[in-house]
């Protein structure tokens, strides 16, 4: 495992987001489109269609990430100006480049290419396109930022042409063990020691209060999948153990 | 209209929502919730279970909006670490209180009160505590920071005893239209003339591109509901245009 760790940022960019008309699934969906590359979301951020507020955050992550991705803001429209903010961020000049115009061109007449959707065409100079299969507008790259489109179809469509780019890190697998009549509260003595004698591991209990079945679920994550076996018995163990409390307490009660 | 702009944070707080285990559905929630109390959010953000993370993520939130509310970390296990790093947040003490386990009591037993279900009743010291009507475990405020819990059901139960706290601001509106067969790049000329005439509204673009209508969903939103139809009449007058033009374009294609 001589690899290394390989983080990424998430910005998505919507009005529409923060004011709960539309529900993001985009973070989950890189999320997991990340996990087998071995590439961790350290954070996420839902941000405004706000140029200043833009950039900063697009600075900041670009710093702080090996990638960055962002969703959103780059349709025809005069709330798009994601590509703008992007180039104002890496201090490049944007201009329409003939071979996006050249991508929309694959969907639109000459007529149809009005100036608001050559605006899909504007991208900041040296980046290099994203294709789109299904708009064909491109997203593009800039340095380790990666711009993409907000709609999710499209967004995971243009992800395809992404993977290649993308320098993979330390797989991390993980575990999951569901225990029913389990609390939380009676777990977490026993799972936190459980967690100390694996270094590498992180162990995260979730509980389940909405549907019928009341319990907990057990999540291990780590880069060894024998050691994830080793300690899927032991959460195992400890939720026999926890189990036959239980038992014992109803008996005498 | 001599209300203030009250503005919010969201901060959502765990591994789980960045490894995409699972979906963040707080965010729109607090925000919808939010809206019919004029309460702007300006932006949201999802970060791990990490202290220091936690720390500067809630002090600049606290200092730019007006309200922030947290969600998660709050249960008993070894990584439920957000009451913590409020307190450090705030430079405030933090210990076992007795209202809150007051409150843990109603739940459980004296024997099942454990030293994992006691972290549940540490509070930063002179926090206000949130009633949870669902698990018992309450939440809490401090200064302009409400920290609520992450399961959904029991995060929406707890706004119940927020609400009352909040000030409420110039309440926002919003109107939809939407077009069938109409395209982002035919609309966006027009909509930003109609746009400009109208300074207290923002004005949205929605594509739909998965299901078999394909059209374009408009959004505007602003304070005046009189305004927003007028503004709604001026957008269906586009539409009708433009289908117009798109009928006229079929006849002599």
């Amino acid at each position: 495992m001589s690899k290394k760790v390989i983080t990424a940022g998430i910005v998505v960019i919507g009005d529409e987001l923060l004011s709960g008309r539309t529900q993001d699934t985009n973070t989950s969906y890189i999320a997991r489109w990340l996990e087998p590359l071995g590439i961790r979301v350290e954070e996420a951020r839902i941000i405004k269609d706000h140029e200043s507020i833009i950039i900063n955050t697009v600075r900041e992550f670009s710093k702080k990430f090996t990638y960055v991705f962002t969703t959103g803001g780059i349709g025809p429209t005069h709330d798009d100006i994601t590509a703008d903010a992007i180039a104002k961020a890496f201090n490049l000049s944007i201009d329409i480049r003939e071979d996006a115009v050249c991508m929309l061109k694959q969907r639109y007449s000459d007529k149809e290419l009005n100036k608001a959707r050559l605006r899909m065409a504007r991208i900041p100079k040296g980046a290099s396109l994203i294709k789109n299969p299904i708009s064909q507008a491109p997203g593009f790259q800039v340095n380790n930022v990666f711009t993409l489109a907000g709609i999710p179809s499209i967004m995971r469509a243009m992800l395809v042409d992404v993977q290649d780019r993308l320098e993979t890190g330390i797989k991390l697998y993980s575990i999951a063990v569901m225990a029913k009549g389990i609390s939380e509260g009676d777990a977490a003595l026993p799972l936190s020691i459980i967690e100390k004698s694996y270094m590498n591991v992180t162990l995260g209990s979730y509980p389940n209060f909405n549907s019928e079945l009341i319990g907990v679920q057990f999540v291990a994550r780590g880069p060894d999948l024998e050691e994830l076996q080793k300690i899927k018995l032991e959460i195992e163990c400890m939720i026999g153990n926890l189990s036959q409390v239980n038992s014992i307490k109803k008996l005498n009660s």
